[in-house]
């Protein structure tokens, strides 16, 4: 932390500054300079929280040095993290498993049908919401329990793993019970006595970017995960809030060189929220994996134009089919190959 | 609804467009243009959801014409809403009431001396987190239950009321209990399931405004409250992301004209949070009142070099002092008043 | 400058920092710390252009201690630049200026007819663009220097000095020669030859804010005009881009407290960009003074609705004439005054 | 356009809409609903200006149908554009140039040294600033004339073609004179003045997407070229404005489809602005390139710790080489090439 202080600042606040430092206890280290002096700090093990030193007498501003996540940095633990969600489905390696499905389960028939479809073109686990969080309390707000039964009836079948959005505890157990991966949704990103549950569960979390959350504050966001003692997260950029409205949202593809960087936990990318808009999802998805994604997630139904939700955002069966093909030459141009689908279950 | 054909739409892709309006049960109004077709769509009482209709061959883009919250519109009740969470204070009418006290309890000699001072000072009700979320999970979370007590406590000296934060279903349960509104802050304003518990709760709520949050996603996560039974929704402005870290957030003045002219629900004003910075907090303060904010809600401490949390932005008690004496200037010039200190409770 | 090194960085890497800052005429100051060293940076007089050795292997990041800018700065002159523009009408004193009339001059009666009804309603100031900026090169790009000859007529007549934009270096001799005050917009606040043009003029500059600008980016624009040898600029905050459409800007009011903080230059709202809708105007006005605006800049048209630009927020006269009561009434609640109109002319 | 009445708008209201559209020259078609009437308009070829009429008693929002652009949509013309700045130097067919070079030039040695290591690597021009945009007016401001002079050596000497930025009138025609291709610098993409001299010159322009500029407005100030008779644009993505500063700008990759599908104007990439940080430049250039970039433009400098401007983000000779590498194996998965350099001049 340095504390700069303003020009006209005087000795005696400068003074003060330095016994606030000792108070925390840490070092001062006054530097005197042609405009003005700044205070360094000392002794920290990690960032300080310097917010009420920011408001004192003489102060300009506070500067932080350290980074406030530990756990999730790429200085903790050099090697990457790999995060196998269920028997041959990893997230973090040199393969690039695709998450793929409807936005939201909507019947036996229909949650079948997508899943055989991805399956055939390569998928290797399925997507489905079961508890919707919607923007108006009068849009379907998803199957619940049952739900959750029908995609884990989806896998039996088809042998993909299943990826699901929790909203709450309640539903956070449900899908820890029925499901392989536990998705925390964007509105929920900093939803923090959720993360504290899912960080208490067993089960791998699927963390997705909040609307306008920095990348240090989804690697927080993390941090609560790995804290409460589940090491299994996987970050997932999704398109934060822009200033055009020519898309549903801005999909941030530099995230991803930007979280590997800094941290040791996968990325996956969610082109189909990034953009919002049907035809530009294959794009979205080739730049992502280009860019390193550690995944993709894509949403795809067997009959777009009557989906629930998302329909516009939604590949019909034909253009996924299409994508993986594209997905997979550029994985290749990389060094990278898209993950082979499980294998069908045993009967 | 009206859906807007690409110029080089066929006679099919508009009949396709026009057969799936009738299927959702409306009429569909092609309207050959110049340029190109666009179907209007009448019948609905409400906002449709047209996702997969803006996905469909040859559509352009698919316009709204109607608003797709229903119960906080002002259309819906043309009078002001007001919001009284105690004897006496209440929100929306002509008289502005100002809630005040540190961003958290941290000991009861602290929060007993910031509900005397903010009394004193003219305040109508004591703010002061018990449950906190914090973007780390190594900073301090608040003192929880022991924390409300020490609010009740507050409130059986000063008779301030007291609002305080929630954070998840238990947590609303406990705040229902012991203080007199039930806030939810800014990352939870699209916890959906929080949002229906505290709609089904007795208790007023006043909910902040997310980080990017749409006045339009405001509303309607104020309409979630409503909906499940609980028509006292008080809305807070407390700034939005920005591009310029000068300020924490970007303090949008103009929500508050604009709320007005949409809902019949009262917005307060947090400009501590607004600006984040404390010598710009009267400033803004004037600001929102001169705006036609229906409250505010201001950080203030006995001693902000030394809190726990938000120090930067809270403001000193002779501060709030002072500005309690600006703010009633510029509530008089707008023919509008602070709202007096409620009466001390007998004894 | 401080420059924090990546927590594994040799001390090889340390060594050719410091190195490089030694090349840039400086003293290097290695602070070693728990997780990481820094190194600060002694000797300068005024920011250091870091980029390069934000570059250099080993470096985490690079932290700004000092501000790029000087002459616009509180620190250079601590008192407030007043800039008079015409004789009787000062921005920066106690008195606050309203600049007021149409977007567009459209023709000699409409802008006669503008010039009276705003001197009536008490603006010292005449607005009317000449020449436009347009996001289309089909819409109605502004009289130019026929246009400008209107304005000095109705200067001629009114008393009111002139306000209008140049849009180039030949604009704004021609602004020179026949207004009062040069206008540089948004779009151009980062035109830096326009800003030199300018600085090299004798007439007083309007700076309106860019788009996205920081105010950081604000103040080295102002900057450019001052170091060119034209010290009287007044900036003007007109909204930032937003991601909410439901106004055509995020009017910042904040900016207001934050220049007066950080410069010693007076600074203007414009509350018609700011929000773009004639109604909410008022309110935003209101908001500007109570925040501490130096001067308005108001659209007012004697019949919007057949306005050639900028209709949707152009006030009508009478909403006008209520405006600058309201703001009057908030000067006076501040201890300020809404400026007097200039005298008429001696005939 | 869609004019949506108020839902108590009255008849007369209605009808006054109705008058001001016939007065437009177009015929209303008003279309009443269950919660409100609309009014559409018909007649019109390309966009109204509707927004007199948003301002209208009774008027709840103005809906835009057309679109306000005409020569540079992808509807005027249906097939791709390719704009050849020199002989084999094209954008916007199979092959994808590459431009580099340093941010600035700044001395012969540097500016030869420069053309010579990105010609050996593969690309097809060299960028280098003469004339400089710079925040500051303190900071370095580019060599001028003298500068284009050297450009013009090093194209003699490598055959590269030449890019580089103009500012202004005087230096546009400078660079016409010296250069192969115009660039418009991202703060004066909607200096409409500079655009309508670009337009009127016989030389490719080069146009960068302003900080916060919507693709609506990219294309519209591309417009403005094309409406002065030259049709030979080239696109640039290079960053939007955003809230994380961990990124210098936010790389909108989108931008590349959107424009694909609107416009038949080439659109390039730069990835050296778009993410600012040195070490993620390769990731997002093969980003934009799987994404569809027609083309790169990177900066490249001998010796980016002792460069004069942009040190941060420009490569070193061998990154580059590596990236060359990379783009071309990512050209190829998606079936295009990356440009050969162009042939040696002849002595």
């Amino acid at each position: 932390m340095l504390v700069v202080m303003q020009s006209d600042a005087t000795q005696g606040q400068i003074d003060a500054v330095c016994d606030a430092i000792r108070d925390m206890g840490f070092q001062p280290v006054p530097m005197p300079g042609a405009q003005r002096t700044a205070v360094g700090l000392i002794g920290n093990d990690g960032q300080v929280d310097g917010s009420h030193i920011s408001g004192m007498a003489g102060v300009g501003q506070v500067l932080y040095v350290s980074k406030p996540y530990k756990q999730v940095s790429r200085e903790w633990r050099p090697e990457n993290t790999v995060v196998e969600i269920a028997p041959g489905v990893a997230f973090g390696g040199a393969a690039v498993p695709v998450i793929a499905g409807p936005c939201s389960v909507e019947s036996e028939a229909q949650i079948l049908a997508s899943a055989r479809a991805v399956r055939a073109a390569g998928a290797s686990a399925l997507r489905g919401g079961a508890f919707k969080p919607r923007s108006s309390p009068y849009s379907f707000q998803g199957m619940g329990l049952e739900g959750l039964k029908l995609l884990a009836k989806a896998r039996e079948e088809t042998g993909l793993a299943v990826v699901t959005e929790a909203m709450d505890e309640e539903g956070a157990h449900l899908v820890a019970e029925w499901a392989d991966c536990v998705q925390i949704g964007a509105r929920n990103m900093q939803n923090f006595s959720l993360l504290k549950v899912v960080g208490r569960l067993g089960k791998p979390v699927l963390l997705k970017r909040g609307m306008s959350a920095t990348i240090q504050e989804l690697l927080l966001a993390a941090e609560y995960v790995l804290a409460a003692g589940n090491p299994n997260v996987i970050l997932c950029e999704r398109g934060v809030r822009g200033f055009d409205t020519a898309t549903r949202n801005l999909f941030d593809v530099s995230a991803i060189p930007l979280v590997h960087k800094l941290s040791h936990l996968p990325i996956v990318a969610d082109p189909s929220h990034g953009v919002g808009v049907r035809e530009h999802v294959p794009s979205m998805a080739r730049a992502a994996v280009a860019a390193g994604a550690d995944g993709l997630i894509i949403e795809v139904h067997p009959n777009p134009d009557r989906a629930m939700s998302d329909g516009a955002q939604t590949l019909f069966v034909e253009q996924f089919e299409r994508l993986m093909g594209e997905v997979g030459t550029i994985a290749a141009a990389i060094g990278r190959s898209v993950a082979p689908a499980p294998p069908a279950p045993q009967r």
